[in-house]
């Protein structure tokens, strides 16, 4: 497909919001036409699923969440991201097939390549181009989020050790995927980390039109 | 498990409700603790996924459907029918994972044995015990349908040919586990169809606390 599909991932209070805005500002001010999206909750069907995912009462089973998930993505992926990549705009995705293997595969512990195989299929097979992971010890993001006071949602309010285990995932999927997958220290500076991004999607910017 | 797990299957209109509801008087008058339950929509939260899946407007993926039912049927079998098993009851249950394969895998062309794996995936690999295939002709059980004057939900909608791939899919999927699965002509008389049903779930039946 003639688009570019960036996606930003890594724990919650990382500064993913923060270092989406700052690329979307810079590809914008080149030339490109942006489309800046999210999982869960990037489509009119994803805001009824992320609404249930992340915030309502009581137990889910975590195969039904990691289901509910795919679900959000298959849809997001068929009527947004691919209508936009094949039109030749850049995509730039806050959490994306990575999250779901790290949270729900490593994080709830239901089997990161099985999870993976879900996302796959829910979304015959798109991976992006490219994969910004912002990696903080989960310590440090805890700190991030208490401070900002905001109002935990279901992943979010999981203990310590769940968020060890999605960090390492994370970190393990980079390794695999050296050429896709930066990872940036999400302790540095944030003009440091807009910088380094910016070197790694610069060579992969299609002409401006 | 300790209990029965009982699975009613076939299209829109094919007497389902009446012969479910003949089941588990029988059962209940011989002294059984029956769980009478369905899916999409046999759990809290399945409830909410079933208003999304067969009552929302709008386009939908048809993997992003095949996945809401499949969070409906993890969360749904998770929580309420593996207890139910546990606690050595009898769970009588409109639809199953044959309706996805049929619906998903056949009607929607997303093919049967990946819609098949993804239901097993969801349910840790749980079949019913005994399942009941009411089979009738699409040109019939619409006209049931039509007579009824319910409203249509996003599947009963679909065209003919959907619902002759739906049917073709149930025959085939029975004729490959003849064991687990009786096949009743749905076009016989209620009480008829009620007599086989019975002989057939006869055998398997614990004796009544």
């Amino acid at each position: 497909m003639p688009g570019l599909f960036i996606t930003l991932e890594g724990g919650d209070g990382v500064g993913k919001t923060t270092q989406s805005q700052l690329l979307v500002d810079w590809l914008t001010e080149a030339g490109h036409t942006v489309v800046v999206t999210r999982e869960p909750g990037g489509s009119d069907l994803g805001l009824e699923l992320r609404e249930i995912v992340l915030h309502r009462r009581g137990d889910m089973d975590p195969r039904a969440e990691a289901l509910i998930y795919a679900a959000d993505r298959a849809h997001h992926i068929a009527t947004v991201v691919r209508p936009a990549l094949e039109r030749g705009e850049i995509v730039v995705q806050d959490r994306y097939i990575d999250s779901s293997e790290a949270y729900q595969g490593a994080g709830r512990v239901l089997g990161s390549d099985e999870v993976r195989e879900l996302s796959l299929w829910a979304t015959e097979g798109l991976l992006p181009d490219v994969t910004v992971l912002l990696d903080l010890d989960p310590t440090d993001s805890r700190k991030r989020l208490d401070s900002a006071r905001t109002r935990y949602d279901r992943l979010e309010a999981e203990k310590q050790e769940f968020h060890t285990r999605v960090r390492d995932a994370f970190l393990e999927r980079a390794a695999k995927e050296p050429e896709r997958i930066l990872v940036v220290d999400a302790a540095r500076e944030i003009s440091e980390i807009a910088t380094a991004i910016r070197e790694r999607i610069q060579n992969h910017l299609p002409q401006p039109a």
